[in-house]
């Protein structure tokens, strides 16, 4: 049997046809009958490429196909893919996706569509690339109240923070360093300000809480802002610096969630995830504490994920398996992040230090002021108390009226 | 619908009931449908118990209940479990399981008895207690070759070794504080010598190579001869113990797996992973390096495994859903241990040690010597080069005429 199609031949894309058809067996084994690529669907020519007898430019060659099972939309991007990923599944084909973008947007009610025809929507690739997360959320966890999700969730940041502790390098230094290797892109905003690890967390939230949670409403702050000083005082302290997306229920019903910059002590596993890697903290009522760890990105790791979810749907034609959520309207569950508290590094400049001090322990009471080598006579950092975001701000806007603030980072 | 029955009140037992109870409404919705415990079958009486209602005592008022969908097996052993197993699953009921000896013996047949009867057996708690390991293996990567497992099975042992690595304990002493925080049972030899740690390998080499690999066949060494002076060395040198249960696909077909203590670099999270906690570490050709973290035992942890794997039956009722391995003969895929290569760590005691130097460098050629603080002059440890291990004994038994062979432990 002929049937499953790739749409969009890209990295992922080629990826996906690359250890699909390495492993071809083994999976036709696992399945119980035969299975193969029989179309993937790009608009671009691929002259001389092994598979080019399978390209085909029209998507309704494969909509149209009753052969085909699944579909791999590894295209990306929320229009043309939300398009085509509808007519699918309203055909009854299923589709599994690495498309976090969409899957963020509209995975509620491309969920609810699959499951209304009898076929899935699988997404295994969209978050944490290669690290099995959805699944073990959405099933082996399915037992338990999710108290907290907090994880590494994109690989190019982790990577430049990494190059930033490890080996002191600068923040822009780390960034060309990135792009060089093919981790970062030449517009990197999506990865440095955080955006593609907030529509991960997005994502995983959605799904452990059972509520759509959509980026929009999420407050997201990058890495470009830190600085090796910030690091430093970090360090010395005992704590890395991490990009992490956070979600966590609250007892009004609603949600935390927020992806920023956070110092994690060195004795937290998170702190020792380097490079590219990605790392995924779950915490369950029964469970307790679970880590996932892996290659958050990158052409196989996507596309092993990619083909898991190929594999399970070939097993499970005409039944849905996942457990969905089902508010996809637009409401917002996310709380305002200022109404959550936090334990906040602080790093201020101006005049001399020593004569700032009353006026911090004033405002935040005994604070624990950090140090670093060569630290200037006009600069201080401290970190504040646990208390709610909105009274930390408070306070400091009253600091700045002294001191000019350089620096605010969350601790875990 | 009261649609599930608990055979087994014990530590399991009673947290597989404690979280699906508080949980329930959540669960139904997530299923999709009403659920609920009916029955609790156990031998003893638990007088007052707050479902003592639910107490039975005959096996066969569940097996002939036919609103029993599901029957979580978290008796432990492989006789009477055995036996509720086949007929329950003959019946079409699925099972779950936190029993790994019951898997480890049996897992092929019941799997393929489960298929049979259009009903499924899982056991997400046999391996790692909470921790996801048993359907990320079976789907999420079910497009890999997977190239090799490694994991910390076994919560007792890594207690154990980390009193002994942080807190210079020695192992009777740590053994002893164990049994007193309810970690190690009186009659420690499974935890300790490595055999409960096996079982749960087996169980991940038969998922992932999908061939039965007994534990009866596999070499299986433990921890009690490892001494205080052994982790000094190792620490020195950077390294940790670790007890590793591992396997690996070979070129012939045969799969090596072994469960011993290791020596692990502290770059490696593995060694960083200490007290009761699990993790494993699953390489595929696909995903590459993946880690999974957790608490890998006790009441609540191994109740969310099995409360997940309940949610799972319930949702997939008359549908087989894992993928089983085929072969349940009795036969041995496993390579012979000594037919592998390793770099082994070595202490050795008797006379003057800076004369045998020349021996060892004769027998292993250039080899890296570690230090430990007051090493007695008669004292001698290093690493060899990696070779194979028949090698490495041949050529210790040959230094076994000039020095007493104190210490042997792999390099992970």
């Amino acid at each position: 049997m002929r049937n499953v199609a790739v749409i969009g031949y890209g990295v992922v894309g080629s990826g996906t046809v690359e250890l699909f058809e390495k492993n071809r067996e083994d999976i036709c084994h696992k399945i119980g009958r035969d299975c193969d690529i029989k179309y993937i669907c790009d608009l671009r020519d691929f002259p001389g490429d092994k598979f080019e007898d399978r390209l085909v430019k029209d998507f309704n060659v494969i909509l149209n196909d009753e052969e085909i099972e699944v579909v791999a939309e590894v295209v990306g991007g929320a229009t043309f893919a939300y398009e085509y990923t509808r007519k699918l599944l309203e055909k009854g084909k299923s589709v599994v996706t690495s498309n976090k973008e969409l899957v963020a947007m509209h995975g509620a009610e491309l969920l609810s569509i699959a499951k209304a025809h009898d076929c899935n929507y699988l997404f295994e690739a969209s978050v944490g690339g290669g690290i099995p997360i959805i699944r073990p959320l959405n099933k082996c966890l399915a037992g338990n109240k999710i108290t907290k999700i907090a994880g590494i969730l994109n690989g190019t940041t982790n990577f430049i923070l990494t190059k930033m502790i490890k080996e002191q390098m600068s923040f822009e230094d780390a960034l060309s360093m990135a792009q060089k290797l093919g981790y970062a892109e030449a517009d990197p905003t999506a990865d440095v300000e955080g955006h593609d690890a907030c529509r991960k967390i997005c994502i995983l939230a959605s799904l452990a809480f059972g509520k759509h949670v959509y980026p929009k409403y999420v407050h997201c702050s990058g890495i470009s802002h830190i600085t090796l000083d910030d690091v430093e005082y970090a360090e010395n302290a005992g704590y890395g610096i991490k990009l992490i997306g956070s979600a966590e229920p609250l007892d009004d019903g609603r949600i935390g969630v927020i992806v920023c910059p956070r110092l994690v002590p060195h004795s937290d596993l998170l702190s020792n995830v380097d490079d590219v890697y990605n790392a995924i903290r779950v915490i369950g009522d029964g469970s307790g504490d679970i880590l996932f760890y892996g290659r958050g990105a990158g052409k196989l790791p996507t596309a092993s994920a990619v083909v898991g979810d190929i594999i399970d749907c070939l097993k499970h034609k005409d039944r849905s398996i996942m457990i969905g959520w089902d508010d996809c309207s637009d409401k917002s569950y996310v709380a305002p992040y200022k109404a959550m508290k936090t334990t906040m590094y602080v790093r201020i400049k101006g005049g001399d230090s020593e004569a700032l001090k009353p006026a911090v322990t004033e405002l935040f009471g005994k604070v624990m002021y950090l140090e670093r080598n060569g630290r200037p006579d006009d600069e201080l950092a401290f970190m504040t108390p646990n208390m709610l975001e909105s009274e930390i701000d408070e306070k400091l806007e009253e600091l700045s009226k002294a001191a000019s603030i350089e620096s605010k980072i969350r601790l875990i």
